[in-house]
């Protein structure tokens, strides 16, 4: 544990003034920039500060949305502001997905003369149903596999996918993997035995009455039938009345709709590399967010966090040797067209790209890394890992990086992922509940520390994804 | 990642049953008990509901009041009802510090009418102030030396110790052990040099105007003053108001008074060992708390984990060779004579204990233990590590156990204390803000479930101080 009272903490900074650090120099030498690292970040945070500036000003910033350009609009002026020139907006067609003002669902349990409202909202992607909504009998299944052996029984019904998450899963990403299905393709298994609408029980560990939304997918040659996220409170009581009675009905009314594409793009800004300008770094979130809540976790955090790694290394008075670069990708979550498009943008010929980090499992306590890269590189970067350890963050495990990034990594470039305890990501996820005050601030800004670490060591020493130092030209 | 649904796990569990484990098997063996534990423990997450029932019947349960002797009868039925017996309640002598009705201060401003209510809480020990309370010109300093120099200066006034929480140490437990002295012997320090009273600023990181108690000391031949803490809000207004002008003063009333101690009892209820049932592993936590909030962290989370652990080893259906005891101590926050008193208790010769673990540190995401023992030992709990890093909590660092457990440390038994994720804690830390929604239920389960496997492994191998397994007779 490292006890660095102010006074011991500059005269350390004064005996040993940081400087663009030789390539495969001892791990120790970078000691001196955690310290001042901490040193520039956690009395101000500011990464909570950025954060509440962008989730005030465009708290519904789904792809498509004035949201969204506005949230564009922001950050761009506030790369612009604090000189992490150039500042580039790359312009990309993105989907472009309404829910509208219309949301309702009730269901009438047979012998009660009263329907009961639920709290459902359509899953991102969904057509909306007839003016007058639809109405038929509720179907309760776990599985795919459940409702296809129910083979014709299913025509004309709703269909509730009801199977929760594992809350004995440890990594509530992992949990989350093993029921999100029905949420992605529950409308294609679903209109292929001929059911008519779908709601799916909320990808959640929380047990309340907010639905969480995401996206669906629709295939070629089948049926497109409107498809919602139900709360699990909602999910838990259809499931007790279709026990209790049978003809349980359902009704639903939505006005989502898809428009035609729209102009929209990806954000960035940098700090220049001092030797080496075109070899970047990418550190990023995605500023496109879900329209329930405000995108506070999802991923506000990772956008604020991408700012203030600029904005910390710049305070601590660091140049990298190579440009670090941060991106606010666009369209993450309906779509997926802004990693693709940065990936793949022909204007910024002559940059090679070493490595790219992204933030997008909530602003919660940082863990450590997944690293996506091959074996070498994974030894590479564990041994920074006592420095990580120094922000109680020392984890370094295999694993997938982020949607965004994930066309640079394909294309070759080293990967990472901001690993986080995840225990309440989920809670909040895609819903209403997704707002700031679940973001700690102190939480988020060690995130960003890190993650500055992270990048400034990269930049400095280079990484190759063979897992050797770059020969520094 | 160990991805278990629920088919798959329960086939293992079918093909692998659970018996009493031979001394030095390799721990993968243990690989089906944590599977099995995170079965019993994270569909209901019962640690909650414990932690609920205590702090909705005695959510003030300093020692000597009337709550905690209602946390005593609480927790001594529900071990009696879940037959963890014998349950024993051991009685003991506590301090009987009462605060009284009245908790009032202002500041008054020279040059300005009204004055300013702030918002305070008298620290626990603290005298009462005369019944038309204490009013004097208000001196600020930033630490004992600052306050020594200003020598005869300092005699009549009131003084504010108002050096912050270093924000920049990333550990917060380490942060506050730089801030706490302000408390624990700011009344000594000022006495000395003749203040009337002391104000010292909250020892937390958040910026709010809720008051953190906490225990203050007084010495033989120094005189006894007032002392409370402030909220920092509070600390950071008088901060400015004496910037800007002289003669700044500040009015205090308490009626805190010190009774004749109060008879009350450390409680404990057991799985009795199958094969050595005097060789022990003690669980614990505080059932004491400030009378602040509930004490939902501050160790309710403690107590309900120590409970836990019982009922989620005997819902997986093992019973370890060795005792594993759930101890509830009482008196850790004011008088620290709970843990002394059980470790010295003279009816329970014959017993050995064989290691002792404490959480204490609130009931948040769980990263791992520290370990007081020989360097032997660390070294044998690190090997079970990678079992922990199923639960996402591997660390294993060499550092203080626990208050309640220090006796039993001090005369050789190994000690653990519960590693947590600490981002959050001194922000509800001994204060109206330590209440139940701010513990996740999730991560409270997670941490029983931890501490479920270390003292299931410690009850089956055995563990001995110099770090040698023990030869199991």
């Amino acid at each position: 544990m490292r006890a660095t009272p102010l006074l011991i903490s500059v005269s350390i900074l004064f005996l040993f003034p940081l400087r663009p650090a030789p390539a495969q120099e001892p791990v120790d030498d970078y000691h001196a920039l955690v310290d001042r690292l901490l040193d520039v970040a956690m009395r101000d945070c500011d990464a909570f500060d950025f954060l509440q500036q962008l989730t005030v000003r465009a708290p519904r910033r789904l792809s498509g949305s004035s949201g969204a350009e506005e949230a564009i609009a922001f950050v761009r002026a506030q790369l612009v502001q604090n000189g992490f020139e150039p500042v580039v907006v790359e312009s990309l067609l993105v989907p472009h997905w309404e829910r509208g003002p219309v949301e309702e669902a009730v269901v009438k349990i047979p012998g009660r003369e009263a329907s009961v409202p639920l709290s459902v909202c359509a899953l991102g992607g969904s057509i909306g149903t007839p003016l007058e909504g639809v109405e038929a009998e509720l179907l309760e299944v776990q599985s795919f596999e459940e409702l296809h052996a129910l083979g014709e029984s299913v025509r004309g019904k709703i269909v509730l996918l009801n199977r929760p998450m594992d809350p004995r899963v440890v990594s509530t990403f992992e949990a989350y993997g093993g029921a999100v299905d029905q949420r992605s393709r529950g409308a294609i298994e679903a209109a292929k035995v001929g059911a008519v609408a779908v709601l799916v029980r909320s990808v959640t560990l929380a047990l309340d009455n907010v639905p969480h939304t995401g996206s669906l997918r629709y295939a070629e040659g089948v049926p497109r039938i409107p498809a919602a996220a139900i709360s699990t409170v909602g999910a838990d009581l259809l499931k007790r009345e279709l026990q209790q009675a049978a003809g349980v009905r359902v009704w639903l009314r939505f006005s989502c709709r898809t428009l035609p594409d729209s102009w929209s793009g990806n954000v960035f800004g940098q700090i220049t590399g001092a030797e080496f300008p075109d070899e970047i770094v990418v550190v990023g979130g995605h500023l496109d967010a879900w329209d329930k809540g405000s995108g506070a976790h999802d991923d506000g955090a990772g956008c604020a966090q991408a700012f203030e790694v600029l904005n910390i290394l710049r305070k601590a008075g660091v140049t990298p040797k190579r440009t670090i670069r941060a991106v606010f990708f666009m369209n993450e979550e309906n779509g997926n067209r802004g990693g693709p498009a940065y990936a793949a943008a022909p204007a910024r010929a002559g940059e090679r790209h070493i490595a790219a980090l992204e933030s997008d499992r909530g602003g919660f306590a940082p863990r450590g890394f997944y690293v996506e890269a091959d074996s070498a590189t994974l030894v590479a970067v564990r041994s920074w890992a006592p420095l990580f350890e120094l922000l109680g963050a020392g984890l370094i495990k295999p694993g997938g990086s982020g949607v965004d990034i994930d066309p640079l990594v394909k294309s070759g470039v080293p990967g990472f992922g901001l690993l986080v305890d995840d225990h309440r990501y989920f809670d909040y996820h895609h819903s209403d509940n997704d707002t700031l005050d679940k973001v700690h601030p102190r939480e988020l800004e060690m995130g960003a520390v890190l993650q500055a670490l992270l990048c400034y060591i990269i930049a400095e020493q280079g990484i190759s994804p063979f897992g050797k130092d770059s020969p520094d030209h």
